[in-house]
């Protein structure tokens, strides 16, 4: 296993992903609230600020404005998405080959596995693909572990989510995002059960800067070594103040107070 | 990603591509008003007028006619289609491999999209190979971006068009080929959403001559590059002077009054 | 595309194809009234005839006969073929790979395609495959386009059959089999939509002399290059004479009477 | 078509081929009036019989024993077969690759095809692969020709018996093996359809000496080239003395009162 | 055959494989009794006593801590594996190429075939082809022969486990790890049926000393070669003292009193 404290993702063994594939995932919706983020150079030169440690899009976008950032910013290739548009067992599909992402300059790669969809065997083996592919290129494994389909009732029970972060590591992942299951104490189950394998907290919809601070907090004091996120950034005001905050709770390891002022 | 403006289907930027793919697609209903039609090298010789920046045709019609006009056309080379006997989720064959356009001698390759089909994600996982290859090859990518499909109930909202175009931009399509979402307003939103992946108008169709060239006028007043036309020009009796008038909108962006004046 | 033309399955630009995979595709009853016809080289014998330009076979009787009669007998690989043992949508096993049919010394290869099929996309995109395989050995591509399935409630309707040649056409086949839709100026309208790609005519079953040889006659009015039969060759007690007649029609062009007389 | 009676598994144009692999088509079952034949090197032994011309196993019994017994028996390597603990239409797995196969010494190697199975197309074209890798290998290629599946209601028709003969020829089987159908007279039918392919009888389920031995003469009378058999040998008290009969009524072509006093 | 004895996960012709993959397959629940075998080190720790003669861990967790034991521990590399979360017919996604387990330092391979379910033909050529990968870098194969699926009703009959004993042998497993099928005498048919292909018991649910001790005597009275076993030892206060006891019973061959009395 790649030590991911050596590869350009780690600040320090921290990590914050921001994390920008919502145009695929979700669609114009997710750019409603703030339109200019419609617009990707917007979140690229967010993507600038030095809390963030990579910048996680798909293959057009890599394409489209990595050569202007690659001084600046990390690039996290991520490997697969698909639309909101269709129906079914959750799926995903391998939009970009390692091979390529290695040649664009990717830094790391990224690969959703939806464990509990009846696609799950599919998926992992489309995983194996990838992950031993990276390992070819040396670039670090993140997984995007998110547990949903016909066979799962709730897929935010803490039993859930630590049974994601412990997939990522049994199928070879550096690092696991997975949604926070609540609380510190459950985060810091995921944690454990992901061993070796590093934990990020999956930012998710957007809330209020004390609430998305104080649940950052909780993951950090988990254990976590950070946090991939999108909306809770770049859908806000203030994106550059709010990173401030970020890299105040996670690098610095401040109380949420003493982030919040620096907003 | 590869500078659609340097390859030789952009004309100072703007770009004009002639469909003729109908045959596979419709069958001979598409040529039952204008006989002449269903015989290639009728469209080949329209497909020699200036405006013209790339003719989009099946394999089988470029192997037998791309010789004789590889001075005066370029080629388009759409690599998935099918016909519409058959019943199901909607899907495409890859009909054409990106190498064997290259040998053929393809200045472009073209590939459908089914957002939205429960096909999607084998869909994207076909255009995955054929975007790579065609980078390898440094030919430019263009989307026909079209959702439909069980988990769609229209497919001409502006929102469903916008995600199709930016869904286009996040695979790595250097052009979008979408409908016209209805105004130049809503257009503009689409165009926006592909960012620095161009958006030329689908022609769908055949309407009067004023309504199409007031919709191409709207759709490069809200930004797009072009237009990707069949019908709406060779099911016309005058399809070069029909040439005249759409060259007058797109390149010279005149108005539908000047451009009418030309036919 | 090749010129059908130079290749040795034309006889001056014309094509007869003697057929001869029943016992894949119907099995032993089409041996039946003439049972001699189950021993393949009664009907290799009849296929050196001057008027055979090619005979169409599955892999196991080339291997088998073609070494012995690889002087006086055009090879036509059939690739693909299915018993009629079992049910559902309408499909073909593609049996013999390019790369072998051409070290067993093919002079072209045959195709199955089943528009309307819900197997029209995997088949089309073997087809694809064998197609792309056939140019790189300079083999002529022969289709046997017949419609059929789910989507179809009648498969010989002049409108169909056209769009089955037009298929054969943009998918790259350069000689198109379909079947005859009931009249010369029917077939005509499948020539036309076939444009550059050479229209035969399919046999089907054993009708009397006269009928077969005016329908015959029929589709070289309509400018079809041939035909492609089986059963209305080899089920008939002489087949050489009935040989002479359709030598007659086709490559003659002699009237109905005419072509009769020599039998 | 490579020879039948050059090869190993030929004697003098006659073949009996023991089969075993049982433990893995029906499981203990099959073993339990004869328990000693769960053990593989109770079959090796009455393989080195005289009159057994190859020795039919799944790869993981060829691996143990073959290196045993190179010198006294002849492998065919049996490359797909499947248990009988799970249930829908027919179907049977590669298990073998004939690269490995002729890694481990095989002599000819065997495939299974339910024609008339749902899975017939996908069988097919696994069988093709597996026939031109023997070819390039140099192997003979035995097709075990078993029509079954929802499409068929009687196994045992002749007609359906001589289409499984025909299947072995048209799709390039060097020997056909196939159910008896009754009669000396059927089978001539299947032997007739099967051509230049040579027919070897399928064994089935043990019956008295006296009826097996008429099957088998009624076969060998039919033009049969010899028989596969399995539990008609192994499962008997003195499979070598019913050997001996096996043997005169094969390569003697004698009586089967003369056959029966070997015993 | 690769000779298993030779391998490094032979101890004299016998083996104890400590099993460690309930993270993927079964999820946190298994580590809820002792909270600290969550911890991959802790298990990796535990199989550094003499008596374990591999450990069998899917990829992630053989990345991260095989280069720290490579000197105490042999990897028994677990190709396949999924998790629980999701419903349908048995499956398993291979995880991990035989390339990649060779490269990382596998002394043995292992994989999971659910015979009798829907999936299994699938199952059986995905073994094949690791099964001939491992050929190639001469690793011992060990199969998880575990019949489940809608075709079986009960899957700890003997008669089943006897067939999955014989599947593990047809198929090519060097080893074939069966589930207990409740009697020493049982358990002897399965050996007897598995042949040369060497038998080991599987551990199953955590039971208790005596009673685990006594069927692990009655598997090796019966003529396996060992145990694959995981809760039986690291669910336990004290797995160092009862893998003393598992070396009593499987290497030294003593009663289950004097193995007792060694805890």
């Amino acid at each position: 296993m790649r030590p991911f404290e050596d590869s350009p993702i780690s600040r320090d063994g921290k990590v914050l992903i921001l994390a920008y594939d919502h145009g695929l995932e979700h669609g114009p919706v997710d750019f409603e609230d703030v339109p200019e983020t419609m617009n990707p150079e917007t979140v690229w030169e967010t993507a600038t600020h030095d809390a963030v440690s990579a910048l996680a899009v798909q293959k057009g976008i890599a394409e489209a404005y990595y050569p202007s950032y690659e001084d600046d910013v990390n690039l996290l290739a991520k490997l697969n998405g698909t639309s909101n548009l269709w129906m079914g067992e959750p799926d995903s599909a391998v939009n970009w080959s390692v091979d390529y992402a290695a040649e664009v300059g990717a830094d790391a790669v990224g690969f959703t596995m939806y464990g509990g969809s009846n696609k799950e065997v599919e998926m992992a083996e489309e995983f194996r693909k990838a992950q031993e592919a990276a390992r070819k290129h040396d670039l670090p494994v993140v997984m995007w572990s998110y547990p949903r389909g016909q066979g799962l009732k709730n897929d935010k029970k803490p039993d859930t989510i630590a049974y994601a972060a412990r997939q990522a590591l049994e199928l070879g992942a550096d690092v696991a995002k997975v949604k926070y299951p609540g609380s510190s104490e459950k985060m810091e189950f995921a944690v454990d059960m992901a061993g070796p394998t590093q934990v990020v907290m999956s930012g998710g919809s957007k809330t209020s800067d004390r609430d998305f601070l104080s649940t950052v907090k909780g993951a950090i004091d988990a254990g976590a070594v950070g946090l991939a996120v999108g909306r809770n950034v770049w859908q806000r005001e203030n994106p550059t103040q709010f990173l401030d905050a970020l890299e105040a709770v996670i690098y610095e390891e401040t109380s949420v107070e003493e982030a919040l002022s620096r907003i």
